[in-house]
């Protein structure tokens, strides 16, 4: 497509040329996601919704908040990114949400859903405060409206009075498939009368008006009565004292950059009803939006993968496990937040439709749900993403972890997560539950372990999470153990007379590796899977430690408050004080790029583990 | 009052016989707050309520959710807990909110608002599963009501279908007043014609309706059409798939009664919107509602407290500081979550007005503006109770932190909390905000210091917290420094050659007076004033640790992620090896009592320090 540097150039066109760079810019993003991967199917949805916005407001003044994040490609494509968006969510490349440090049109850079309502009535207050002028406009999908953030913020909004243009993209789908009482009212919305007669009767009306010569805002102020009569009296939005306006074909150019004059014009709150295709554009897509969400790369005539996975997530795997074993076991229900597909639940949902609860974007309300069935007899099994699960934090501290319910957390994409960058590295996750009187914090080294950990969860009768990442891997059988895991029990791999190195999850095949390459350097470095983050297995760390002189802690997770601090603190409590190695993730937020370039950015890879035992060991030799 | 066992001793009584025990209940509550302190008003308002509850429903077999809890007295004077009620949140005592362990009849035990419909969907839904006909009750205040996890669950119990009862106890006021545009739309409701008919037409209908002799489910279905004509048409909660029932005098006992009824023979969710009146019965609780929401002792006639405070509380200190600089500083503004009294910003609010912000029980979105506004350059001082900030971890975490914005937390009641005990306290922040990039994390030492550190955040441009515990101290001229206050810079307070007390906050006074008392033993120990958690100052730490054997950290807050593991594993890779003792809050949850016997549940106070400290000395020595 052609190098568009702001949107000056995009006012001087007609709405042809808009459709036609609609186009182009369509097959811009097939081509870069077919390469690179990242969200295809919300963005291709997006194209001419964003177009339509940077046609009416000015960027950077008026700030323009994307919920979520994940249908920014074309405001990239429009704001001098088309380079760095070929090389999308590489670490030369563009990331793949809104990034203040990229460009100055991005107003904010989100990544969770549901933040959008709130952080922009934060800047529409600052605007009254400074006295400014300027239009906050927030963009937000209908799968985000599940999260009651964006309840808590319509609802203050709606009260301030203060100008503010909530966008609702409506496609009928976030992730997956859309739940929940309000879906089904916005459905009701987009197909009732008055939104089919908009379609058809308003686009006629209005294309009759000439927009050259005119001073647009009167020309839609003598149409209002019109348009009014045909938008929809709507009253859950006005509850919420907001202006409601819609529901609004957002394909249509012509038609929206009219809409949304108005809604800049007006004086209040208002919510703007938008109809889109979700994957408009490229028919993979459109006929399966939800496969098309997020994707890895792709033949962009068939729409299939370009490397087929050959082995199953762990995910998948952990759901496999639940699935089985809830065939005779009556009391286990699985839930998720709007990620059946991504966590694995969608094999659980289709065996057991009667016990699978999908709640939507809404965690906290997926926790706590948990919390009154674990009180009822069941054995909930939450599946969430790591970064996800912070939004639970405080009802799984004081509702499960304070009354000990059995509740098992299943955390995927733990750990450093590659391409989808600082919004989503799981990396807090065992700082974060470690704290929590009553919790068993479980990381399984592959897959295989993660099964048998699944196995366990079930007999274990206290809140559990399990933290894996993406991809399963499985060690091989020269370190498989046939002894049932049981709680708080860490597993010795390989002894060490040196050094021994402590290790977590995916960093046990590191520490192995790094293992072997110091045997080559004549240092005898042991490796335990410290499979139990809380309780931890204090007796072998004790005796472990006390017979080398260098103990070694990897896992990762954020240094603070992780895993290695936790052990040694233990082993100063003990009186052994031996010269320690913390690996793990340092005190800053890792950007976008590789797992591989990730673990490098925080010395965990095994050569470098290797490298700094070693160096470690010469000094304490010297 | 009299002793009432189970709920078979009501159900067994008149309409007459009821609200006489309603006046026992009342004057009961009054009798015991007045004594231990503890929430009122909330409480009176319940009385009938709950009396209605117990008597239309079956306890244990039904299930009765209390969201907060902060309205379950009568519940539990009416479950065999007057004794322990008369001691009410001592250690003796029973606890101010539910609590499983206490009875049967107490079906979740909650403490955080907004919860109750999630854990009562999870109930219902365990229910169905397990093929059960019992009923699940929610009770709702409207305050809470501003809570997304609210609206998360309404939106899936009402899709669901399942059978579910909701009451909405709607008392215009939560804590403070109440806020946000759903607010004002339920006050259009209570103002309705058809309430105010409702009111006066109703009850001279139902009442003239015989009760005893015909099935009250065959009378009310005759006088159904006409109840259903009273009843207003809501659309908003019938849009997230509710029955609304509503608005209803929640006091009239004999009218409630048949409502309550004709709710729990309904086939689908069903919200009941309930009219109370906060206080209801002593005249100064229903004069100040907000005043009398949670209170210290106090004289029953005059309403006043027993004990009137000689300092001003840290909030209050905190909260005159920002209003003193904001006169100059148009930057600042205040944000907090239905916390205006309680955190001290109902001063900033009277100053100014226009940058002041209560957005309700809403901690989510009251962070994520707050990182909207310093985005547009405000400086946003968001002030909350520790126990509640934890909602809003992940917005703190990926928003506020990841974009490093200049947004200030004034966390009161940090550390351990006293009365309110287990679901309150404020015993995990130092943990779950020093894992955190980019946070400045800090803990002044006395009043004094905090208005300092007030001083210095205002030129950090990084987010900052500063945690604090509800009464401020003043340690006294002798401790007084003149020096600044700089970000990460600790202060030596005591020179020691034998040990040196690393303290964090009000654990300052107790390392110095362990240090007096461990001076008469013969022990030399030192004192810092650890005030930044994060950073740390460590060329302070690691030039005293040098120094001495022994080092000890001491802190209100959980040892497992707190500052004593962080500081000690920082000395770990500095290769400095000290026998170390680390004092703080040890992994389980720790009920209601005084702050005093919490501390020594904890081995906090001044002299479980000092001979922790001195018996491990003697040990070394031998």
């Amino acid at each position: 497509m052609r190098e568009i540097r702001d949107s000056a150039e995009l006012k001087r066109m007609s709405v042809r040329e808009l459709n036609a760079l609609a186009e182009e810019i369509r097959a811009e993003i097939i081509e870069t996601v077919s390469e690179h991967g990242g969200h295809l199917a919300s963005n291709l949805g997006a194209v001419e919704l964003t177009l339509e916005l940077h046609y009416v407001f000015d960027l950077p003044e008026d700030k323009l908040v994307f919920d979520v994040g994940h249908q920014a490609y074309t405001h990239k494509l429009l704001t001098g990114r088309l380079q760095g968006f070929r090389k999308l969510r590489t670490r030369e490349g563009v990331s793949g949400f809104p990034q203040c440090v990229e460009s100055d049109c991005d107003a904010f850079t989100a990544g969770h859903a549901s933040t959008a309502i709130s952080a922009a009535l934060g800047m529409a207050r600052t605007r009254d405060i400074m006295q400014g002028n300027h239009h906050v406009i927030a963009v937000v999908g209908d799968g985000a409206l599940t999260g009651g953030m964006c309840y808590e913020a319509l609802n203050d909004a709606g009260q301030s009075g203060t100008r503010l243009i909530v966008i609702l993209n409506d496609n009928a789908m976030s992730i997956s498939k859309n739940v929940g009482a309000l879906s089904r009212y916005l459905t009701g919305l987009r197909q009732s009368r008055g939104y089919r007669a908009f379609k058809r009767g308003t686009r006629n009306m209005l294309e009759r008006i000439p927009v050259v010569g005119l001073p647009i805002f009167n020309v839609i102020d003598r149409v209002k009565g019109s348009i009014k009569a045909l938008l929809l009296d709507d009253k859950f939005f006005s509850a919420l004292g907001f202006e409601y306006m819609g529901p609004i074909d957002g394909h249509n150019l012509r038609h929206m950059i009219r809409i949304l004059k108005r809604a800049r014009d007006y004086q209040a709150p208002v919510l703007l009803h938008v109809v889109t295709q979700k994957g408009k554009g490229y028919t993979p897509a459109e006929d399966h939006p939800d496969q098309f969400h997020g994707v890895v790369p792709f033949f962009i005539e068939s729409g299939e993968a370009k490397e087929e996975p050959d082995v199953q997530t762990n995910g998948e795997v952990a759901c496999q496990r639940i699935t089985e074993l809830a065939e005779t076991d009556v009391r286990i229900c699985g839930i998720t937040a709007a990620m059946a597909d991504g966590t694995g639940m969608e094999l659980f949902k289709q065996h057991h439709p009667d016990r699978f609860f999908d709640v939507g974007i809404a965690e906290q309300h997926a926790v706590e749900m948990a919390a009154g069935m674990a009180f009822g007899g069941l054995r909930p099994y939450v599946a969430v993403y790591s970064t996800f699960l912070e939004r639970a934090y405080d009802p799984i501290l004081v509702d499960i972890c304070r009354n000990s319910l059995p509740v098992t957390f299943l955390i995927d994409r733990a750990g450093l997560v590659g391409r989808d960058g600082d919004t989503h590295q799981g990396v807090f996750d065992l700082s974060y539950l470690s704290m929590m009187p009553n919790m068993i914090v479980a990381a399984p080294r592959d897959a295989r372990d993660l099964r048998r950990m699944i196995d366990l969860s079930i007999l274990v009768d206290r809140p559990m999470a399990i933290r894996y990442p993406k991809d399963g891997d499985d060690l091989g059988p020269g370190i498989r153990s046939q002894r049932p895991i049981r709680v708080g029990e860490w597993e010795l791999l390989l002894n060490g007379t040196d050094v021994m190195i402590f290790a977590v999850g995916r960093m046990v095949q590191n520490a192995l590796q790094a293992a072997v390459e110091l045997m080559g350097h004549g240092v005898s470095a042991g490796v335990v899977d410290a499979r139990f983050i809380k309780p931890m297995d204090t007796d072998l760390l004790l005796e472990c430690a006390r017979k080398v002189k260098l103990v070694a802690f990897a896992e990762e997770n954020a240094l603070r408050g992780g895993f290695g601090e936790g052990a040694s603190a233990f082993l100063q409590r003990e009186h052994v004080h031996n010269e320690t190695l913390f690996f793990g993730v340092p005190d800053f937020f890792i950007r976008h790029g590789s797992v591989l370039e990730q673990q490098r950015e925080c010395g965990l890879t095994a050569p470098q583990i290797a490298s700094a035992i070693e160096a470690r060991w010469k000094t304490m030799a010297e």
